[in-house]
């Protein structure tokens, strides 16, 4: 079927990949070598500045070679990807725990069923529920049956609704066809993610952070890069720090403000900071903005500083109490939100249109997300006074749902300490270590009602105390 | 900071990595070259079979090298990429027609909202709604404030439900631990393939097939790999060809009974060659069931069949009319739902818990899907007469909700067709090169009312006639 021509060139190609397979084959090996020095000398086996040379020296060859940034740039996160699993191989003694807040959900949703009653200071879902006219909106609706096929996008009325709400608030022009609806907010992030990055693209991500940004990013075949904010600096990112850790390879960035697990929002100058170095380095600037209506200080949002790579991302559940409900969406110009469409055109069709109905429902209802950010503030406060009493360390939150203080005794096992506190005690509270390297911290919700908050956090103080 | 040791090594790897790059770019450019002879010889840019030995190469040299398997093939996966992109550069000449049922449809909204009328026999959506049990039943529960974050996998009295309901119809004893409730069919499609696949894995389509499977293997960065059947075989693939079809890479197969677009169904007896089939090459089996009862004779289920990696998925949309409601499931072994339930969890959280009580409901009406097929079958008769009258050749439909006819007249533009008759006569029908390299049919879609699908058979004729 083919010429003689095709066949001695595939021998060749072959010979070459076998050649190319024996390289990589050697120069793993080399890696390997360097985990073990690494061992030896107690250094970590990820090193960014090693990498970003290399990578420096990767973009010369390639234009050297004529060979395409992007290709290679993705062939050596795969090649980085494979000498860090090799190499933690070899230093696999103390792992990363890999308990997050979900076991431990999990753990009390078992012991639940046992019987036994758990205080639930660990899920981020506030226990507030949709408003009444919500509810009834959505049953009218389905009733009338808003529940046939629709547009991906989302329906029409609720994309300009969204719009408008969001330009009534921000004081942002914005048109219906850079908004998407979306099934919740994980999904949203999902979209975002996946509309902007290729295998081996890098992600920032600034811990203590949700889980779910470093999760998509693996998900995705990318690589999370962190960039660690600390207790003393407030949970405040520092731009210089942003700037050292980015690479050629490094696509997005992601930002949540208020912030979960830490609570704490940054000011309209820092925020401008960022978005000053993601225009800088081209990044996509993925802003999750879901607790917005939980701020108890001033709010800017991402979309404000009129960057073109900003996606931000909100959400009913935590502003209308719609958890369940599985709404939100993405803000972003219309090529992107045209991309982020046709992943959820192909994965899901639409967001139901009953739901979409009862969405447009609760905003129209300003009253909720203000009546529901004041009794957040109100918790956030009673549980920080019970800390200041046994002197622990935290930020003050000025927005969301949690509280993340640092006990010291803790050392590096607040995730066995969490686990212990559900069986001993029946307290559920989110390890630090979920969220980053933070293992002297433990995340507080304030999701459930205030009485089982301060019976909790009695009970954590009694335990940390024992 | 680091010691001399590694720094030597560094550089090593450094000179290393620049010989890979070269090494690449040598094999690329050598491909270029086997594209350049394509083109002379008019050959397509993608040979699966040149691939396929390659890969095999690559395993023996993975193993000879102490390389990871997984590690390498997404290695070459990156790296055929990049040639065909390469290759495509150079062949870009005419490309196969991207016209979906999709941009019919979107044409027909476009048309519409400009005030035309449409008559839609293009999209795959019953006009029947949901049984108004169903809708308040959902109005209850979120009345009722089943409105809050679930289990991912669905909540257990649904998945009981589901499995009890399989277990009456087929007689197969399932578990609850072995059913996933998912946000509709095309989410358990994606799940199904994005729970069992890594990059570079292929996948076995039977044409003509619903774009979905196709569209979802390439997200995932898979290779669908096509196995054709024919109006003169009765649309029934052979085992033969598949088997021919199959290499080391070959993961998963897709199949669909009462199959969309042709509406044929294949006997018990194929569908135990099939599954005989993939037990022997170790794959999974992906059976997509949602037209089961839309079935006008006997039904078998791959569940019956009793092979490990079968995934069965299944929807409420057509068996209930359900379509907006997005709810549907997975079936399979316990291993294989929590990995799909992981995902679910991470870009979803779950199913609104209001939806799965309406599905609950659903389960108990055996009528409506009784009443459903029965109306589909009176509609799918009455466009086989039609059809018959002007002498069109198609299979006669045994279940699901479409006609497939064959018009010689024309040739290789159904999709110029389709778009010419939806200007012209106002009918919007799916091209048959939608579903694979079938460019002289067309997919007729009962999901209307019948003097609709009358008007709508009778303008299409005329419009062939012309």
């Amino acid at each position: 079927m083919y010429s003689e021509d095709i066949k001695n060139i595939r021998e060749e190609i072959r010979d070459i990949t076998g050649k190319i397979l024996e390289l990589i084959s050697y120069r793993l090996k080399k890696s390997e070598e360097i985990g073990k020095i690494k061992i030896r000398e107690g250094l970590p086996t990820i090193d960014h500045d090693a990498e970003r040379e290399l990578r420096e020296y990767v973009r010369e060859k390639s234009s050297q070679f004529g060979l395409d940034d992007a290709f290679t740039q993705r062939l050596m996160t795969l090649i980085f990807k494979e000498s860090v699993k090799l190499q933690e191989k070899r230093t696999m003694t103390i792992k990363e725990s890999q308990i997050t807040h979900m076991d431990i959900f999990r753990r009390a949703k078992e012991m639940e069923a046992k019987g036994k009653k758990i205080i639930h200071l660990e899920v981020g879902e506030p226990d507030f529920g949709a408003p009444l006219s919500v509810a009834e909106r959505l049953s009218e609706a389905a009733r009338a049956g808003y529940a046939f096929y629709g547009e991906a996008r989302g329906r029409a009325e609720l994309r300009k609704a969204i719009a408008e709400h969001l330009e009534r608030r921000f004081g942002v022009p914005l048109k219906d066809n850079e908004v998407l609806v979306t099934p919740g907010g994980r999904f949203a992030v999902y979209l975002a993610a996946a509309a902007t990055l290729s295998p081996g693209d890098e992600v920032l991500v600034i811990d203590p952070s949700w889980p779910m940004y470093k999760q998509v990013t693996e998900f995705l075949q990318c690589r999370p890069i962190v960039v660690k904010t600390s207790i003393d600096a407030g949970w405040i990112p520092s731009v210089e720090e942003l700037e050292k850790t980015t690479s050629r390879a490094t696509k997005l960035l992601f930002i949540n403000y208020p912030n979960n697990p830490t609570g704490v929002t940054i000011d309209r100058r820092r925020l401008e900071e960022i978005v000053e170095f993601a225009r800088s380095k081209k990044l996509y600037l993925v802003s999750d903005e879901v607790y917005m209506d939980y701020s108890f200080t001033d709010f800017t949002s991402a979309i404000e500083l009129g960057y073109e790579n900003t996606i931000m991302l909100m959400s009913f559940s935590k502003s209308y109490g719609m958890t369940g409900y599985r709404i939100g969406y993405l803000v972003a110009r219309r090529e992107i939100i045209e991309r982020a469409a046709k992943i959820q055109s192909l994965l899901m069709t639409c967001v139901p249109e009953f739901i979409q109905m009862a969405a447009i429902e609760a905003l129209k209802d300003s009253e909720t997300p203000k009546k529901y950010c004041e009794e957040m503030k109100k918790r956030i406060e009673m549980v920080c006074q019970r800390l200041d009493k046994v002197g622990a360390e935290y930020v003050k939150p000025s927005g969301g749902m949690y509280v993340f203080p640092r006990f010291k005794i803790m050392k590096d096992d607040s995730s066995e300490f969490a686990l212990r506190l559900i069986e001993k005690y029946g307290v559920a509270v989110a390890p630090g270590s979920a969220f980053g390297d933070y293992p002297q911290f433990i995340r507080i919700s304030t999701g459930t009602e205030i009485s089982q908050i301060i019976e909790g956090v009695d009970k954590l103080i009694k335990a940390i105390e024992d």
